[in-house]
């Protein structure tokens, strides 16, 4: 019933158009910004350089709890000959009190806290530690009276002199205000949105993230969560497992589920429509079990733009479709739940990390990839002579108390696509020649998630 | 001011309590459970097994394109010697139309498409190729008249003999309702999620994530996003870099910022309260820059509940807290960001992977551990005498283009909390003993958060 004839081309050809491609479209889609609350902005991609509102620390602070001082006053002293300052009061970190914007003078001191402003007129901080405080008559200090009656005043001893700007932090002298703290493209971790909160700020410009239309394609498909199945009906897979390998991949796209489309050129062409319509980045259609995508994708995709690549030299995945339209690609997957999951990783996620992850990142730096393991074939295994072939492995560890110590067996992929989908944890690739893994052999998988699962 | 007393515990020793503890707690927080819709359960942990409601495929399903035919029929056909049947109609996947109940009797067969049901009385599919449609006068075909005139039927030639059951996948043949589809305390990944979907499930029991609540203490300190700053504040950072590193960790918890506490005892005691009301699994409170937390911290733990470790032999983070209260644990982070950093890797992060995280997992297989790089120290490295260490350093990439070629330049932590946090890429481990790390040596480096920044 359906066309069989596809222009075949090379995996790694397939490779390099999608890398240009990713490359092109990166460009573009970084210049789209959104302002972002901070509480929201981890993990996305600063689109300007950022510069801080003011200074940090915004004022004079003492480095130490004791006093403020005019330094001056403190030179010379020692152990046995300490100076003697008269306290005008105490301070305490956050306080900002009036009477405090009294100047400090010569003679005078005030208790304070780590992290409290220095009142004017002191200079310097000396350690609690180096001091002693004291309680004394007024009229003894002043020199007119005896000891035991009237007004009292603290004092304080000081046994080491403090250098002018000793135990203080200069206002700015963290971060000056008008200084980069953050530089454009600079992917927002913990520290950043840290610095961020530091200089009090409440939002922060950042790329937009991507959309991801997902379609899925089947006159038999129903949405699972969806009333009771009718007869003939089952329920659809992809948009699922391809909306959560969106997510889980953490390429910071989101995932978009437009629904299903029976397999007519109006529904799919409508549904494409549909997405450009909404803004979206990229378009994944999956066709259903039908020969659908394989007919009725390539007619819409030539219809609404063109065709890059119709066919691929792997198996699965050989009816693997790329198209342009609008400027927005369109990727075509193979309706079979792990072949759509395969033909993702190999091709939709490395176009998904490049246009949204921090382009300078994108090599051994970049966001997480993929993730693989080494193990040990424990049967023979073959693949089909003169074909590039993914071979779907179930890991089982051996030894649970060693590392690195996974034996993999092929799944036989008669049994069906779900019980396929939930026994293969990966995939190994068995290249165009070489046709028989030997037992014990090592190989190399590819896991179909980065999830543990039993 | 401040105690300055604090009974050192090994860091060791803080290892084991805090393993311990989080395997007490674990066990008691997987007790706890929530239903998810799939579409949100990526991630989450299934609190039980669950077994499909129904049969997959649902019903009999053809696997190709072709004819639905009583196997018998085309038994002896050949290329040469086709066998001739009467087509009733077709049956597109997802189709399930009332005349196709009626029974395919010998002689008869219906059109199918892959995906479709097999029509009652059929029991094997022909696929199209071996096979050829025409189009008869009836009375031709009764053997009653000539060729040209009358009502016309379809036939089609059957070149291929079937044998009963080719080409047709049994209703449950995939999976069988009341089958395990997952199993109690797997992680859902994209292809656990997509299992669900094809059965239909709507939601899933799945266990709660733990809730983190984030306390700060410091007269000084402010929210970011608050107005101005008031003479003597400045903007909080460990409630945002706190919380960015609970959600970056991807250790499942949900962080709760309860606000900012004055250093007293009642109002920590206060926010405490609060939190436990509020049903949190762990408690962080950060400290000021002054004295408060060393202070105030313990005895408000003492009051409510007990201390397990107050001070730790490293530096920075010897002034690290944990106590329990109401059974759930209290933590007490010291005030610098970069310290309050570190010791929430060293002592908090494996204690909330452990209890949020599949149980079976917490080994290799387990999630993402925060990341450590090689790399030569750029200069001579001193440590601290005596000390259990943490050299905060900052990498720097020498030859963008080869891999793992990182030098480490020690951070001067004179310069500033804020700008030490936004320098410092992650810190060497230097044991008391081992004091100098020559330039050119290669060392570890623990990264402070495991997105890469420039």
């Amino acid at each position: 019933m359906g066309k069989q004839f596809l222009e075949i081309t090379e995996k790694k050809e397939v490779e390099k158009i999608i890398a240009d491609l990713s490359v092109k479209l990166a460009n573009k889609i970084a210049a789209e910004t959104e302002k972002v609350r901070i509480n929201e902005a981890l993990g996305r991609i600063a689109s300007t350089s950022i510069f801080s509102p003011l200074d940090i620390p915004p004022f004079d602070r003492s480095t130490m709890d004791g006093y403020a001082v005019v330094a001056p006053d403190t030179f010379y002293s020692t152990e046995d000959n300490p100076s003697s300052l008269i306290i005008k009061g105490y301070i305490q970190a956050g306080e900002f009190p009036s009477h405090l914007h009294q100047y400090i003078e010569k003679g005078y001191c005030t208790g304070i806290s780590t992290g409290a402003a220095i009142p004017k007129g002191a200079n310097a901080v000396v350690k609690v530690e180096n001091t002693f405080e004291f309680v004394m008559d007024v009229a003894v200090a002043k020199g007119v009276g005896k000891k035991g009656g009237g007004k009292k005043i603290k004092k304080v001893k000081i046994y080491k002199p403090v250098a002018p700007a000793e135990n203080i932090m200069l206002a700015g002298a963290d971060i000056k205000r008008g200084e980069r703290i953050v530089t454009n493209e600079t992917m927002l971790s913990p520290r950043e949105t840290g610095v961020l909160a530091a200089c009090g700020l409440k939002e922060v410009t950042v790329r937009k993230k991507s959309v991801v239309a997902i379609i899925s394609t089947g006159n038999e498909l129903v949405a699972h969560g969806e009333e009771k199945l009718k007869p003939g009906k089952i329920y659809d897979v992809n948009a699922q497992t391809i909306s959560d390998s969106i997510r889980e991949t953490g390429c910071g796209c989101v995932p978009l589920f437009l629904g299903i489309a029976e397999d007519s050129q109006e529904e799919i062409s409508a549904k494409i429509k549909d997405s450009l319509a909404k803004g979206v980045d990229v378009i994944i259609v999956s066709g259903g079990t039908s020969a659908g995508v394989g007919d009725v994708l390539p007619t819409v995709i030539e219809e609404l733009g063109e065709i890059l690549v119709h066919g691929v030299d792997i198996k699965p995945g050989k009816p693997f479709i790329l198209g342009m339209v609008q400027g927005k690609p369109v990727f075509g997957l193979p309706g079979n739940p792990t072949s759509a999951l395969i033909t993702f990783n190999l091709f939709v996620a490395p176009l998904l990390r490049t246009i949204s992850c921090n382009y300078f990142y994108k090599g051994e730096e970049g966001r997480e990839r993929r993730k693989s393991k080494k193990a040990k074939a424990a049967v023979r295994i073959f693949s089909e002579p003169g074909r590039n072939e993914y071979v779907l492995v179930n890991m089982v560890k051996m030894k649970p108390h060693e590392e690195e110590n996974f034996f993999v067996y092929p799944i036989l992929t008669g049994s069906g696509a779900i019980t396929t989908l939930s026994k293969a944890d990966g995939y190994i690739f068995v290249e165009k020649g070489e046709e028989i893994i030997e037992e014990g052999e090592m190989v190399e998988i590819e896991l179909l998630t980065s999830m543990p699962t039993k």
